[in-house]
């Protein structure tokens, strides 16, 4: 059994990470922490999860890795950092998975880049795209914003409502636009609009981009199955409309359907904004690293609906 | 009082205008009913509100305005046909008003386009957006797909669910199309998604742009707020963030707000689907018929929230 | 204009109050205030309306009534303490809306024990149903916890859940108690339990009783409608299964419903909790101490549904 | 690898049940079906189970039996024939386990006795709560109604709504009587009070009893406890307002807690109707009859929340 830390364990995604591991048939949970300056624990564990804010993992991390640990940040304190962290999103790229399982420090990828890059890195690689116009609309679950004592996250104010928030300033879309623009092999513009509605869990990303070509929705699904091929966490359905959180919340799966009339396409992608949009896909990262099976914990989710 | 009757009472128009006219000051109902063929009842009311399905319409309508009534219907059956009827959008252009007040028969527009024309047509009647690079993202309240006694629309399969549907083909696409071409006094190339989300009442539409030359999001918000300069229904607020669902279900307003960076213009609005959006537009075009207060009926409305 | 005041604005019954005093025919709101110490501002008003903590309302009424104004209170303060306070529920009792008329300061009843006390006081009155034996199991709306910043009250956290709370310890049992033991004329034994749901406004309350007679669900309907005879706000509906937060939400209304087999009977009640539990309650009996018709400010309301 | 049959595919309980088998260690599903009248497909299964209408399992589960194989039906047909099937609550009383391992044909309860008998009977079988006053009052979530495809149980008539059905008149009281008055070996007077309220899954019910000496709910709940000593699915919490829906959902557990004051017990437990009330409690009888480890294929379930 491995050894596994887990800091920052009373956010949602902590919990989640709790839950994953404790069914986990090849990892043991050293221990679980709330505490955020306990760098020294690094010796108590072969891999440290941080499922803390920003800022505690920019202290936490060097400790633990000088400590020996090795680490998975779920913040997005490393994501912008590859001579210092692996980015961790197993199916965006070739090389991902080596340099994986390779890394000491792997950042998490964040959940809307998540739901985003699944949706239009293999259009963009392959050039049926085109990479200077791009949107990302996207709504996600209230866990998404993690755990809060706030007014403005309460039952009273969030049901029956929805709105945008962080209208072209939110902090994912320059992951959304990195990711991207290494697809496309040159820079990107991409425009990213967050929603709050009022769900618990699940990112639902509507994607608009203008084909290159002549190209049918047929033949961009095919493309995406083609990238995908393999792949147990990525799903590509029949169409745009057959993709709901309600197949993806309580799985570490992505859903991913394509609609397209003329040079206008739309990619429309779901996950569940805690497991692969955070624990689910670190637990992926985490099983490279430990030379698991990839999907070793992850087996036994199944979606939550009805 | 001026006698009125309303068709398709049993559906979530319906029983809304019901309601609104009700309480109106100047009007009587003189009869709701669920019967779709009882064209000889324009005997019996000076207006005929339609809120059934456009294949009823397109049979009530005509023997409605032979009996003598003046007509606004609610669905999509007479919204292309200008010669025939007016487009009962009060806000949208100048001369709509004076169209509605000498129409016999009011086309009264859907939900969607209510929400994204009043959040584009200003900018693009003033030349500062592209009109070949225009998408509309909205999300709509369940009560928008009208009465259903269907699984698919059971609480079970909506709750805690969201998904796009008929992506790139929905009906509203080309009201939309009209309402913007007319705005930009030139055709316009739109896309439009529409989402179910696991609200009853609200529509939040998210609409992209491209600037077509340097410019601010204030003076985007000023440019709408002169455009609508003594309008009662429609409210621009302080940036896009600000907009939400809460502050208008339950009134017959549409709330406005923008955000830009660079040439990425973003512009959210919000409306209630059935007030704003259908039976509440509908008073504004009945009043506007009858030479009342285009308010009448419409001012004891206020929001839902909390 | 009868100038009035309000104590506690920003709260749920404060706003509710707000917008309720804001379209009343014949109320000025001379002030709106989130300050507890401001009982000087009683020279400013003709009556005061505190939707407080009962801890501040201790402090604001008696300096409110020194300085000339009448006082209104929404919470727990003054509801025990009938030489000081006319206990404000206008359907209770016959000499109710007398001792409102002339109090100089009401207590405002609790939003559990206007449901509760409505829906069994008259049948306690006939005699009917033992006082020995009661219980009120009910369910509330979450605003019933009034404004919170706690991560209990989060969307996450009460969406999808629910549960009882302080069973067997609710500081509205008394109320309960007090109300049902004055239409008994003697001490009634009551057990009360509220539950949290996942529903914004609204209270459901179960009440459970022994007839102490042979008595059918119909003759105890009638003779709970014979006791609201007149009244605008209470309406006795056909069977227990046919009362629905839907239908009183949005509305000072309260609806009862009975059903009955052998000696146990069952009567369903519901309210808004904001309204008839709250503001509109006390808009009701500042109506009675100002002299204006009981309805004045509430006929607009109506159900939010759908 | 048994063989096992499901009838009823299609509905919330015979998804569930295929999801739960798929997953179980020691069974394989030889088929699926939504046909109600294939009681020759005994022959292909070791043990049938019946997700089907009462109506239906009356045809199939005779014919099944004379194909061969054993049957749990999850509909009330044969709840009420002790001699003919063996009724399986396993944590119920001493014999029901032995009883369904040698059972042909296993009645597997009702979501509502479920929770309520849980909660209640080692109470009654102690003597120390009086079998004449009972009443348990519940809330289920609507896929306790079954898939269906009425306006009534639509997202839109639902949300934000709850109301009592089917008051003292509900199919589930025979039942619940039948098991407590099993509990205190005499017949008990209970009444029973089911409601629909907003949310999906989960029953929480609150009970109500006079307990029959001075007894306090620590020693209750301690009398709880010694009663489900070494059960897996049933947890007596530290207090009635410990119990949340929250907590069990997405389990196959049975939360119970108590409070007492004077000789008032309350009660409360919580279930996921569609587990613990139906496809769980099915499995764990399957177990039995197979002589499985009863919790097998039920090891992985964990709560939904948040």
């Amino acid at each position: 059994m491995h050894r596994v830390g887990i800091f920052g364990a009373s956010g949602y995604a902590g919990m989640e990470l709790r839950a994953l591991l404790d069914a986990h048939p090849a990892v043991e949970v050293a221990f679980a922490t709330t505490d955020r300056d306990a760098g020294a624990r690094g010796r108590d564990c072969e891999v440290a999860l941080l499922a803390t804010p920003a800022e505690a993992s920019v202290e936490l991390a060097p400790a633990l890795l000088a400590a020996g640990a090795r680490v998975v940040d779920l913040s997005n304190a490393f994501r912008f950092q590859p001579e210092r962290a692996a980015y961790g999103m197993p199916e965006l790229a070739a090389g991902v998975r080596a340099a994986v399982r390779a890394a000491r420090l792997v950042a998490n990828p964040g959940c809307y880049p998540t739901a985003a890059s699944l949706a239009l890195a293999p259009l963009l690689a392959a050039g049926v795209i085109a990479r200077d116009d791009l949107i990302v609309d996207a709504m996600s679950g209230v866990t998404g914003a993690g755990r809060r004592s706030e007014d403005a996250y309460s039952f009273v104010e969030l049901h029956a409502n929805a709105r945008a928030y962080r209208v072209l300033r939110h902090q994912h879309q320059p992951e959304i636009a990195q990711n991207l623009g290494a697809a496309a092999s040159s820079a990107v513009d991409v425009t990213f609009t967050p929603h709050l509605v009022p769900i618990a869990r699940g990112i639902l990303a509507t994607c608009y981009a203008r084909a290159t070509r002549d190209v049918t929705a047929d033949a961009l699904a095919e493309l995406l199955r083609a990238a995908y091929a393999g792949e147990r966490f990525v799903r590509v359905v029949a169409s745009a409309d057959d993709v709901q959180l309600a197949d993806v919340v309580g799985t570490n799966d992505c859903a991913i359907g394509v609609a397209c009339a003329g040079r206008r396409v739309v990619v429309v992608s779901a996950i569940d904004n805690l497991l692969k949009g955070a624990a689910g896909q670190a637990v992926q990262n985490l099983n490279l690293m430990l030379g698991c099976d990839e999907r070793a914990g992850l087996t036994a989710l199944r979606r939550w609906h009805p």
